[in-house]
């Protein structure tokens, strides 16, 4: 519930840059009129021509549903213990300087142990009417974007993946999914455990330019109570 | 400004259902506090690896700004008047059973027409690590739906589009921007001229599966008051 006189932009703004990554949920169930609207927000998305062709796959309790996260479950954890090691995340998440670091290595660890028990998976798909093409999650991502907002907005919280792809011939066979579909992320959804604090980013001059690359935009100042991520290394972030 | 007792998934839903594509604006610029507004929370958007490697480029009234639009818009009208021809929009839209294919026509043609005069035009970019991939714009897209929504909580609304990919070479050179920077759509900016009615959208039944693909998710329902996408051609939609 929001305060009595916030305006649009003001809750959309909070719920935008609230919506962290979750990567730990309380077991409970999402009930169905719950997810119902969650999706229906994600299916609001815009598309390029607007053909719709986004479809998203749930994935809950049934046989096939467990056999399908149990391949997804496998897969995560090996390749969270191949990322961890490959990208410093092990050595890092050991500096005192590094909290958020080591905080996201826990929290992922324990993302992919219990991957199989997290309340909701939904496995985002996009219809291809032509050959691959970077420019082709146009089409799918803002989807994928308003279902997180959506959860969040509901008291929900959820992350985006993309380690399904070296499982994608086992899925394809378990969940029917036809050649010309492609798996463009897997969303983890369910009730928080703990709480959506708000994101750490760059500063919006460090991503928003004016006129020319790398030419900042004078005008482009952050609100007073955003939170910044701290300098790391190169590629090594703390994935709030 | 919401109602008094509007909840966040209230506010949230509304907002997603009523940010459709605007191709028609109003000539007065906006404020520089409410572009940083929206831009800030393109910026609180997921990335992989939480790398934040999106970047905005701001093109408003400079004269490299106007250069980079005359480019635009000359590449808009010609894609444009090919696929308004090649996709059937021709014959469809003077079909009185197709009002909708009909004023999105009218609209689009409007949009390249007057695309120089468009007060806010943002170049979303993501710098790459690695090869092009279809999966990469997890990175930028779900930032691009944030601008959008953040505008449409602001009385701003805009539209996203991808026909910039035969000028790239030109904006690379106007605009400096490096060959290690992909650059994965345009977005427009305004004052909507006119309103913001609900998209509409196929039912979710449609889009929605569980446990696998094309096997309806019974408790998929649509609230009451969505609105839905008429059938059409295949490939050949509304574009709302």
């Amino acid at each position: 519930m929001t305060g009595d006189s916030e305006t649009d932009r003001e809750t959309l703004l909070r719920v935008v840059s609230t919506t962290r990554a979750i990567r730990r949920f309380r077991p409970e169930p999402i009930p169905e009129s719950d997810l119902a609207a969650m999706l229906f927000a994600a299916t609001r998305a815009p598309s390029a021509s607007n053909r719709q062709n986004f479809r998203f796959v749930v994935l809950r309790s049934s046989p096939v549903a467990k056999a399908a996260r149990e391949v997804l479950g496998a897969e995560y954890r090996r390749c969270w213990s191949a990322k961890r090691q490959r990208d410093g995340y092990e050595t890092a998440a050991r500096k005192p300087e590094r909290p958020a670091t080591a905080r996201m290595v826990t929290a992922m660890q324990h993302f992919v142990d219990h991957f199989e028990a997290i309340p909701v998976i939904v496995l985002a798909c996009l219809i291809r009417y032509k050959p691959a093409d970077p420019l082709e999650g146009a089409s799918v991502y803002p989807a994928c974007q308003n279902l997180l907002l959506a959860a969040r907005a509901s008291g929900y919280g959820g992350v985006m993946t993309q380690w399904h792809t070296g499982v994608e011939a086992e899925l394809r066979s378990l969940l029917s999914i036809p050649s010309e579909v492609a798996m463009a992320g897997v969303i983890a959804l369910g009730r928080p455990e703990g709480h959506h604090g708000p994101v750490r980013r760059l500063p919006i001059r460090n991503v928003v330019f004016e006129d020319g690359w790398d030419t900042p935009a004078p005008w482009a100042d952050d609100p007073a109570d955003a939170r910044f991520t701290s300098a790391g290394p190169p590629g090594l972030r703390s994935e709030s």
